[in-house]
């Protein structure tokens, strides 16, 4: 199985950090081919990177390797993912998406604990068009820019416990996602200590692409 | 790893039915445990049926074999799932909970397609429940009882591809969810002829608490 | 008339306290005949309490006296009531439902108040259920089990009378439905000293299983 | 106890039928006094005509007779009652508000079958805004005016009746609301010969103040 | 272009100040004609003031003077708003209505600030009314009544400056609506040293019935 | 006043005819700058199309020429408009954005009818991110692709004027909105013999441009 694994952002060692744990969570059987969007913002923090970045996205998934069996885009805005979806044949999901839809399965309401405050309008916008808003229990940030959580990554750490901690005791969570594509391997660590499940989007994204190709193996079959 | 798949209804033959089709989709690495509800009803028709279910289901979970890795409901009102999630420490999921998030991750909207009109209202209670009312096209019942349907399985699958051609043309839907345990195998069959992917809620059920478990090996992992 | 209530749970003396809360409620001409579920939990603190309750419940009122008018399935979580509606030819009311729908008669918003927190997501999935989110001002929990709560009643009262206060003043309440069967009685004491009305929803139920039959009094007495 | 029942419009044939039917349905015990709008128009039939509605209807209520326990709006729009609950301290109800609310707890959803389209979007509005939107089934006008109704009562009647079945059939409607004043009388009829209760406005309102009645005593008594 | 701008309340000193903001909005080639309800409250605090105040709105609405191309509530509650478009051939906007659209097209989500918290539950149904709970950041009142507010200007002032920095840090409001006729120009001294635009509803609304007049004008134009 | 209209397709022709009816709209005093979208699709008819104008959209707005006043994004999925307003300081709307809100001003349900049925669901996924649900009456869609319409302008406009029919007579639509950039021109014939105002997107967008920036004139005012 070849899965295509697409970082909206221009930034080569966020799209190595994604790709690595996303052969982890794919297992032996499944190849990982990961690209960096050719163009946009080396960090998704605005509606403006957002559309930019949905190209970007866009452009990277319908020029995918030949044998690809489905897409991830990885960014936690899910740019350009409807677009996507509806113009491969293949199975396309986003890590935002795809952890939400994990958590729904897990429990009743779902919090989001991300890093940057001002992507907090557009994660609630992205909840609501999914039609989630009733399984949402909040979305809690932590006081920092995209970029300049790479740089503390222990104080990122903490930080984003305090508020898995806040999530779960303030707004009856009852499973948290960790937003933004920058928390990647932060939340085994968070998950390990949590009385919650902490999701990881990129392994949510990588298990469900997995699972809708095998969903849809009665039609994929017929073409063969 | 060990899945434990219950017949919420009180019939032997739909559980086999049943474990055959997860068995088939599970793989050869799987097993898969199939257990009949121990009382209540040969077929969920009604509000008091899906009670009574509800506690049967519970029961057999909460009863599992040693080992058992996840559990999933077999029956499309997912009947005692919520509660069976709260007391028990594996991922569960149920037949039409993971249609209906699998159907979310192909298209923006989906239609449900079914055998008894009865349930119709339940259903739209349950997609409520789930948060999901934005994202569904319609509900469409061929006008038959659950029990009758065994007895005419050819009316019964051309009815039901009747329907799909509706909610596809009519309703928009984008991918379609067709609902009963008893129309196991008719999904592979529609998908196959239908313009947009027809799923199977078992089939979607074995491939989420796989999903589920890998999603939360993070946590899992620190037990061991 | 004769009015069947059924306490959810196993515990003979809320079945007691909240029968004779009922009686006073009903007035003379009216019979009560209370039952205790034959089997499940001592208090319904959980989904699976709820679950195995709903059924309980389900049965208690199927297997009614003879004569009986009307049933009342008296758990703040109606567990059961409407499998239960659908399968007698009496009005069934639950208390919780009964106290929102006379609490949304008697002002804008309500706020539910209750004893543990552990059922606060529970009682959010159940004001959705019945579609009144938008009318739901807010629910606030003691810090309390339900049974340690018997224990001090004093404190309970006093604890409950706190947050009844902050409905009002923070959430804007313009009534307030006390929560759990535990609660019986102390509602008429906090509603003397609170600005807005505090009700009971033994009351509440009572009162509304005499309007049911009132109002489908046009149907009734064509089958004499 | 005395019920002032309000008709908003200014016509007191509707006023003497809606009194009529209040005493039938209050029984022996409750005094009703009944109150023609003193200024407006002789049938509620667009939202210039609520407003005036509303204010007469409010000055009514203020002005009411000394001893007054409770005031209904005999409207099928519910003019001025939120305003009217505010400005009295005895419980008000409106005719549509009492027959939703005695609706939800008789069905999943209710469906309302009324006399003019006209009225259609106003009522669509006022669902809205007690919240039901969840569990309104459809709303169903036959083609008619309100005053050219009075003129053929047979017809009226047959028409309404068609309407009824088409919300069982086509709806999935479990209990029906008629809407209008003008169809005093006929709900007991309709629901006779229908597989649903069909409610009737008036019934349900002295029904429902008399059990917000009972669920304020603790309060009333206080001020005694 | 002539409009006709109603104070739903009977106060002529805040007709006067409503009048003089229109006159400055709607620029030299607009004629703005004024009006004080005839009756009712000299501040519209309830919902008791609101229903008389529809009431008063609506009979200066069709009582216009000749000529009039448009008309303007000028009250924060809208009272007789949508009862007036359809009782007249021109538009007619209200001063709540017109911020809040105006608000929409300027930002993700709006927040309101306004002098009473009394009359902040019918702020929330007036959102909820127009269809746009989702675009609401909140709601947030000074501690005042609004007669009292007249008397201590800067006070005012100062209170509301404080509420529009809590909307835009704690709500994340993109843009802010003064709520209250009272308001009037103090939206244009908070709007200068705010992150965010603070509207004012005489402005907004002045502005949008030359907008409707605007779109109009395909059928405006054939009558002539 | 110098306002740049985007035509977010690669149509020179649209932009022409977007241009001239934007101009007709604005009056003498008013300068329309119009761009084609300088990659892309001719015609968006799917969310592909709507990922790449978004990108051309933006790029147009946030390289506008200077003194540019507002911007107007002239596309009926209004691509890139919530980042670009983000992006530059002065005002944008989008011709659907401007059109629902227009709609919403006029009276109680507005529908959409538009050309191509392969839109359908992304207009229902815009009104709900707006958040306009509950304001839609419906969509409706001619049963033609867009491209085509323009080759059979009369035969365009006779099933759109059908529509219009159905949207009032059936779906009691009070406004209509006609949908799609080659539409301009024909809601003025069709308002005009419709017993509802039918809006222009591009008239409605370039009057609220010059009404946002008039609300914001307290702001603007105080960089100069």
């Amino acid at each position: 199985m070849k899965i295509l694994i697409v970082n909206s952002n221009t930034s080569p060692s966020v799209t190595e950090a994604v790709a690595a744990r996303a052969c982890q969570a794919a297992g032996p059987g499944t190849e990982i081919v990961a690209k960096t969007a050719s163009f946009g913002s080396p960090a998704i923090q605005n509606r403006k990177d957002a559309v930019i970045a949905a190209h970007a996205t866009l452009d990277a998934i319908v020029d995918c390797p030949e044998g690809t069996d489905a897409a991830i885009v990885a960014c936690f805005s899910d740019p350009g993912l409807w677009a996507a979806r509806q113009s491969v044949s293949f199975p396309v999901v986003g890590i935002a998406e795809a952890s939400f839809m994990t958590a729904c399965m897990l429990g009743a309401r779902f919090s989001i604990v991300t890093i940057a405050p001002t992507t907090v309008p557009q994660l609630r916008d992205l909840v609501r068009a999914y039609g989630l808003e009733s399984r949402l229990a909040g979305i809690r940030a932590a006081d920092r820019g995209v970029l300049e959580s790479h740089e503390d990554p222990h104080g990122t750490r903490e930080a984003l416990r305090e508020l898995v901690d806040l999530a779960v005791s303030h707004d009856a969570a009852e499973v948290v996602v960790l937003g933004g594509a920058v928390t990647v391997g932060i939340a085994d660590e968070l998950s390990r200590c949590s009385p919650v499940p902490v999701l990881d989007g990129v392994v949510c994204a990588v298990l469900q692409v997995q699972t809708l190709i095998g969903s849809l193996s009665n039609r994929i079959a017929r073409k063969a």
